[in-house]
């Protein structure tokens, strides 16, 4: 069987960012405009980087342009009883997302952004539909409770198959920049563990209610995470190795955005991130490659606790504070027009010389 | 001269919100949505006090909408050096407005917001403008630091006018929100006062750097705004009378922007407060008539001392915390598309059943 295309190690070919000019031509433009300076707060930092991404100025030619992809796939560990949702939610929600009903369907038709649904390992065989793309590497993952949740080979078809879908999403669609949310009974949990291994937090932080566990699944479902973190550990004691940690831990739509994103990054495209989940798909890409870092944007902090402490640790400062604990893309989605906002802010604000404004008094 | 119309009695003419069917069908409706319940956290809240401020459920055969309305009005206290920009930045700002290079402009645009630009009070002469409504009640106010800022009759004139820009606004849109921003030379320092008056805060803490005080300046602002507060104190020593306040500190786009919250809310419309001058309006109209607290959505928590005092004198919580300190109504434009997020989802999210997605497991 031939290796999946494009590598590990080509998805890891990024340059720092490194725009000098650019960026001086951002900051004297930003200080012109007809406003006290710096009163944009965040949202010109924000016009800023998402220009830097982008490496030269905001296209003018159309309207700043977004687009949603959402991972799914199924968890073995989902059969340990760590979610308070039955597996074929997995599948169901899919349907829902292809049909319009879920919440994030309705965000993408609301903000007018393009919408991908990724089958990355859903225990399901779907019809064809215009929406769904089907990069299925199996119907699940392994159960790590005992043993790894991939095998070497699926983490190589999720990054392969996670850079085509941005591949053709960005060759349908002219982009500024893409969000990337999940669906998957029992990935809280897969992101708790991964989070821990990757960023050398204390698992029990990073633990919380996932889609709604009472006070006694929730004790469950930490002792069944200290024991899946027991049984691989020795793996990466020394040092987080993302490879290792994708293989031992899994998750097929959260190493697949893991390789979409880095694809992202290479198309000089902002990465919005969304919840918990794909903060834990962020950590392990910019494990692989931390030149990604400049290219994340946290789109929201979310209400499942252990969001805001991984947040904090990837020096990520989220743009949104709603209490959204939902995932599918939908803080990503929510905060995309504030993405809009700072593109058009930038390129479109007269200066105080061009609308005739008198400037600040000298002291 | 014959009394302006309405009158302040009639704007205050608004009973509790009051709709227990309506909210019990609101909560059974988000309880079947296909999400884990709560998971959409403060929107769906919002989403809520949305549908009851319009007392039913909301319209789906167009879009949700939404107008950003700026008053503007010079203010005789910039001649005591309280800003650091000069005076005539207000009419060159609405010369901005109107040719669509502010910040407000390109928000309004990007978001698809209808816009007007209210005259409530500068001190320049304008030419027509299809965006501007010419409510001028003054060439600017009187300087508080010598007597009142207003006149009785200038308070009617602008409750009824900001009345009659609302009334106007609503005949050309269908409309579920409308956004109170400002401009004014001079305003933070008004609004400083007002609020102190009107919710008993420290004037210090209310006391910020505007467009960009330096230390010195700042010094300055406070020994001005405390001889303004110790000349005008007496009016309303006993209890915070807002027909006094506003008669002794002014600001006509202030007492304005309180007339047109009062009528924005008789038509059941939300009013989505922006930023520290916004709020010195909606405390002022809160002080006139409680009942419009319910219609108040605080857009965003400004970087401008004193915002963060009065937001939870009010209590009132934001939903944006982007550090912005620039008026015009940006912070309430940005919030919008999230209040269009909140509207869509409650009326278009699929049920559990409707979707055929299991339900959460029995304990």
């Amino acid at each position: 069987m031939s290796q999946p295309v494009p590598t590990l190690k080509q998805l890891c070919k990024l340059d720092p960012r490194d725009h000098p000019s650019l960026a001086n031509i951002i900051d004297s433009e930003l200080a012109a405009k007809t406003m006290p300076a710096g009163a944009l707060g965040q949202v010109q930092l924000l016009a800023r980087e998402l220009t830097l991404n982008r490496g030269q100025w905001p296209d003018q030619s159309r309207p700043p342009a977004g687009a949603i992809v959402v991972f799914a796939a199924d968890h073995g560990l989902a059969q340990a009883g760590v979610s308070a949702y039955p597996q074929e939610v997995t599948w169901q929600m899919v349907l829902n997302f292809l049909q319009g009903g879920a919440a994030i369907s309705v965000l993408a038709d609301t903000h007018n952004l393009a919408l991908r649904i990724v089958d990355a390992g859903v225990n399901h065989q779907f019809a064809d539909h215009h929406l769904l793309i089907k990069s299925k590497v199996a119907f699940g993952s392994n159960n790590c409770v005992n043993g790894s949740a991939l095998d070497p080979t699926q983490v190589d078809q999720c990054l392969a198959a996670g850079a085509t879908v941005v591949d053709n999403l960005l060759a349908d669609h002219a982009l500024d920049w893409i969000g990337f949310g999940e669906m998957g009974i029992g990935n809280t949990s897969i992101a708790s563990l991964m989070l821990s291994a990757l960023l050398g937090l204390d698992l029990d932080s990073l633990i919380g209610r996932g889609t709604g566990l009472d006070d006694a699944q929730l004790a469950h479902k930490r002792r069944v995470l200290k024991q899946v973190q027991q049984l691989h550990l020795h793996c990466w004691q020394t040092a987080p190795n993302p490879t290792q940690i994708a293989i031992h831990l899994g998750g097929l739509e959260i190493v697949m955005m893991a390789g979409a994103m880095l694809r992202c990054a290479q198309h000089r495209k902002t990465v919005v991130v969304d919840g918990f989940i794909s903060t834990a798909a962020c950590a392990l890409a910019l494990a692989w490659q931390p030149n990604l870092k400049p290219f994340l944007i946290a789109s929201h902090c979310s209400a499942e606790a252990g969001h805001r402490h991984a947040l904090a640790a990837l020096a990520l400062q989220p743009l949104l504070e709603l209490d959204l604990r939902l995932g599918e893309g939908t803080g990503a989605a929510m905060a995309m027009p504030i993405l809009a906002s700072a593109f058009n802010l930038l390129s479109r604000m007269a200066t105080f010389k061009g609308a005739k404004v008198s400037e600040r008094k000298t002291q």
